[in-house]
């Protein structure tokens, strides 16, 4: 119960964080995060200002069945795909929907962000892939996903926008947010000439670096 | 004259929302609501700075007969053109016109922003048209809005700017804020290639699911 | 007395009004305000940032002669050039320099920016012209900008950045936001097209509704 | 020991000066500042979010040795290249990496800033150079910058990012903010022409006036 506590105020955190970080318009994104001991995640409301949303409004959903376990309040329309997303990638508890510009206008024109920052060896890994467009209907998005994923936690689906994942609803944020930055600098570059690609072994320096020597977690 | 003072704080409230959501510059913008019960409309006074905006200083209008109810404070100068469009859509309650960047861009171009991505088959359901220049005389662009506009609740007006509008003026604030989003996110996608078309049948799924499955309000 | 106290307060909120516009980086603008009565101007001390200007360090100078009256506090290396502005034409009471982004890429490449919008009939009546660039030494930026200028209250300067001017220092702020707000917008058009040019007597149709019909002023 | 506190305040202010210009996402970014006479600089901790850094948490490190003087808590994965800097090039007090959007463009694809506006003649007195890719191995980074550096104080790293310099951890600041906020104009104006080039001559009396006529200080 503590714990299903703490995951509805991270919830409720993420969703704010994404206004704050301009990721999203009136309401176009949303975040969950996911328990696999309770079988439950939380997720934004339907429709929901994002100045409104609390640890208590946050939808618990039943992630084994897809049951809705509050009353009185929907959860997004996305659901589906998060749902299908948890149940499929088994190690990830935080999942992320927005259309923030410039990495949807790569998926509007159905092309992957290349590998060509450092920041994006050191984040991701790998160019950020593109799925063709699929429509709204049963699991054709999140079948996408699964099929066009690589080793990077985002995804773009054509003509639609971005899907970020991560080992916690933070981490998820920050794959949006960084999806969105890299993907900005590479469409300025496009413009001013061809951004050279980082070839696969130096990415993998910037992402060991990265992953294994950064941050405070280690010390 | 309670919905009156409702309908008055509402109008002042969508007037300051435009530079929060940096739809305009200065005094480039203006928002209205219409009370059909009443024969009233509220619209920003002209040239006024939007932080000193109130329900108690919009302006009154009698829409029959475009009396002005006020003394000693004109109306925005683009009132005759909301005056237009509530006596011939007489389902709409509010009106918004502004300047915003990305959207009046393809309005210098004379250009319609298309329907290649899901966020504009949900909001829009249709391509956001784009008038032809006309000037500011008599009914002009009153009836280039008609003549041009589709299901979509907004439209561009060569090279001048946006008109949205919609069932509150909270809904026509979200019909501007979404147009200058969507515009923001193609104009940065023909920068880098071509974006697809949704096909109409396609973007039935997205505006029907937008508009019969989402939100709150159907609990 | 009374008055220059007024206008040093005006001069210093038009600094203060030019980082939240977003018009300056770091120190990179300055505005000025002049009393012909007094044969006094006051400008933006030299280097100083923009939330430490006061009403009181705001550089008195001495109009006909150019002399600082204040000491121990040095003027914006750009005083030459306001100097020259006020005592070439005589109507103007503010005066802005920036380096606002939009606008300083015209003038970098050398070009107007072209009178497609509405709103640029509306605000400056013309194209706002570009000067060839000049160095900053002796009259060499005042002389090119009285050479160049037009009906429009603001300039641009080859390869460096914008001057504006108006019949308050609030007016010059207006005439700064808003050359870099079109500026913007055409920029966003010349990339997905060719913006349309408005002939003359149509422009003035929106100037003239602009500059007599439009405000609170003549009620 | 009262100049050590008062420079670790600089380098926290200065590391919480990099959000506020819009200069980092997230955590991509890092100042230092360092005290000659003390062999002691102090760098961003790794990984911690800005809003949490403290004249009290950023990390001291003897620059001789490069050995951490602080316990349980690790220093930007960027130090070596911090330390680099300090030991070759002895006049300057601060060190700032960013990956700022429009700076880091022109580095992904290997092209410097052109000299073309009078504000890159006034701060840099020279085109903003940049290095083909290095890796973050060694002292590639810190080679690169020595071997590629001109007048300017700051420079670009192939498909990586900027680093700026100066006397103070403030002035480095100064440079990374203006590097930006010039590689913006250029690249709008690069959008709609060709920039035009300003000649050495004349850069130079932009750069004279700027360093030697220019603030408060010499009052």
């Amino acid at each position: 119960m503590a714990d299903l506590e703490l995951l509805s105020a991270e919830v409720a955190k993420a969703n704010k964080a994404l206004p704050l970080a301009r990721l999203v318009t009136m309401h176009s994104g949303n975040a969950s995060g996911y328990s696999p001991e309770d079988d439950i995640l939380f997720i934004k409301p339907s429709g929901m200002d994002y100045d409104e949303i609390t640890p208590e409004n946050v939808v618990p959903v039943r992630v084994s069945s897809g049951e809705v376990l509050a009353q009185g309040v929907r959860p997004s329309v996305d659901l589906p795909h998060h749902l299908f997303l948890y149940r499929n990638m088994p190690e990830i508890r935080g999942v992320i929907h927005t259309h923030s510009n410039f990495a949807t206008a790569f998926a509007a024109v159905g092309k992957p962000v290349p590998l060509v920052l450092t920041a994006i060896a050191d984040e991701f890994g790998a160019e950020i892939p593109c799925t063709p467009y699929v429509d709204n209907e049963g699991e054709h998005i999140g079948e996408a996903i699964l099929k066009y994923k690589n080793r990077a936690p985002a995804i773009l689906l054509g003509n639609h926008g971005v899907f970020a994942w991560g080992k916690s609803p933070r981490d998820a944020v920050k794959a949006a947010v960084m999806i969105e930055d890299v993907a900005k600098t590479v469409w300025l570059a496009m413009q001013i000439g061809k951004p050279h690609e980082i070839p696969p072994e130096e990415a993998e320096k910037w992402y060991d670096r990265y992953h294994n020597r950064y941050g405070q977690s280690q010390v």
